[in-house]
């Protein structure tokens, strides 16, 4: 494939593909983290960990509303495949925003997060089917200098 | 109009309504700010002036990224129906992300932001039609609680 000048830079931002769904009879709200591509543009180690972490913000003290996914080897494109489930109302859900970050645990097994994206959950259908999309990541690097300048 | 406890809990969350579109004969990028609602959930002081911020990121070095609204005196519901428009390619405009954020100068003078939210940009339409959606703004004020726990 060539690529033009505008495609390269098209192409220069980390992606994540997430599924979402509501299952109204059962009051549960599917997240399923498919994979990450481009993930250089992250700026990782080629030889760390990676793993996804999904927050349901504003937490509610009845539920669970951080779940992660498995740590893979890093990779330019890496496939994970892990569905989560959260028992919360159509409203309540409508209210929430879905914050997911890309993380590595660091040499003192502390959480280091290298990009994000937060997704609001105010216009998420009722109707049961699933939407699949893919969302840039924003690259916590980048935002730091930015803050600096 | 009577609410039950989860409508209650849902509106809960300020919002603001947002509607972009992509000219692609002019290649330009149009973000319409139209409105804040339920405001007060950022716990803004009354007597505050608020304007709405917006970072079209990762910052290009060719074209402008930020944008204001004029502010305007703080109530429950903001209608600013301010338009600013980028110049910006399709294959480009889809590695970006949309960071917009509520803010008030303090008695500084500096920018005080409340809320905010994040909005990926790989997957607007290019067919020139205007996308409305609402986006629930996280509290920063609670983010900040959070990681401080």
């Amino acid at each position: 494939t060539v690529f033009d000048s505008d495609e390269l830079e098209a192409i220069g931002a980390a992606r994540i593909q997430i599924a979402l769904k509501y299952d109204e009879k059962n009051k549960q709200f599917a997240i399923l983290i498919i994979q990450l591509s481009n993930f250089a543009a992250l700026l990782l180690q080629q030889d760390q960990k990676v793993n996804v972490r999904v927050a349901i913000l504003p937490c509610s003290e009845s539920t669970p509303c951080l779940f992660r996914t498995r740590p893979l080897e890093a990779s330019d494109n890496l496939v994970f495949n892990e569905m989560f489930w959260v028992s919360i109302s159509y409203p309540s859900l409508h209210q929430k925003t879905l914050r997911v970050d890309v993380c590595s645990p660091d040499q003192n097994h502390m959480e280091e997060c290298l990009g994000g994206a937060q997704i609001s959950l105010a216009e998420v259908c009722r109707s049961g089917e699933k939407t699949v999309r893919w969302y840039n990541l924003l690259s916590y690097k980048y935002l730091k200098k930015q803050s600096r300048q």
